[in-house]
């Protein structure tokens, strides 16, 4: 997603919990696209940015927000995060909040709205700037203006994005993710992703 | 279902708790399609076949199961139920199961296999015989046979359709069509569906 943001003219800031590794990220990246991309820490990254995409693996993932709750105040939140259990990452698991989203929704409370995106689109396919994505991206929140800015920018990746209600339907759009690893298997490797019809 | 099935040559029996008006319906689908559809009570319905298909709302879900539970034993069970809750049909509903289809088969045991599919495919592109359906069927289910069984069936009606793993995964499978009737309005109406794409 960096990536491609940057490629499609964003400033895009990379932060890790180890800002050196962040820096590494973002100067391969910018060598790749011809741009300057920042890197370091997540408190850094997220006071740089106006919209903060959580990708994080679920067992990090309220400690994470509860460490950065305070400098998230003020901005828009997109959570990708889907919460696979592993090893069986192919069948839904239900967290105790229903959907990582509504859990992150709760932790920050309304001084920074959610809006939960963008886990259906392989990395893969992300990752190579000259490949067109055959997915589109179910995107919802309980902010309406959170979630037209959050969509004005995931269309930038290139794809088409849709508003798909209240972040209380985020427990589909997650819980799609482990139908869609299996549905991969099948595959042999590669990634399936989805398309809405009849728009 | 009904129609498209009957067209495809499978014999069909349709199952009401009124079976008189099972039966203007299996007349009147017949007369359409050009074959003989039967028509009768539930239980008539389910001893004259091998697969069922439960289509109720969710309120009479449980209550539907428990009445016909011995005589579905030994029956594969399609449950196309989805645990909406009028009147937020667009605001995914978690039922105390998780899913209908988990509760159905928790309340049908080991005797009834559940298949969970078809909850995302419109009836009116289904009604309409000369209309090829842009929807693909996702379907799961603990017991491989019976999964089978019922997406071989379910491809006669003229759809793709893909093993979407174990039973559990129905929780996805269900709460996406809240999703999708919020992506209806969108429409003006018309009726959306999902494809799979990369495979």
């Amino acid at each position: 997603m960096a990536l491609r943001w940057a490629h499609a003219g964003h400033t895009v800031f990379i932060g890790s919990r180890d800002a050196d590794r962040a820096q590494a990220t973002a100067a391969e990246l910018g060598a790749e696209v011809g741009r300057t991309l920042q890197g370091g820490g997540n408190v850094q990254a997220i006071e740089a940015s106006e919209l903060v995409v959580l990708s994080v693996p679920y067992s990090a993932h309220t400690a994470t927000l509860e460490e950065l709750k305070s400098v998230l105040a003020g901005k828009v939140l997109i959570d990708i995060t889907v919460p696979l259990q592993p090893p069986k990452v192919t069948s839904v698991n239900l967290p105790a909040g229903q959907s990582a989203a509504l859990e992150a929704q709760s932790i920050l409370g309304t001084a920074t709205p959610v809006v939960a995106a963008l886990h259906h689109v392989s990395s893969v396919h992300l990752r190579d700037l000259g490949h067109a994505i055959d997915c589109d991206v179910l995107a919802c929140s309980d902010d309406k203006a959170a979630l037209e800015q959050a969509m004005a920018l995931i269309k930038d990746l290139g794809v088409r994005v849709f508003d798909a209600g209240s972040l209380r339907n985020s427990i589909a759009i997650e819980s799609l993710t482990p139908v869609l690893l299996h549905l991969n298997r099948a595959q042999k490797g590669r990634s399936v992703g989805i398309r809405i019809t009849g728009t």
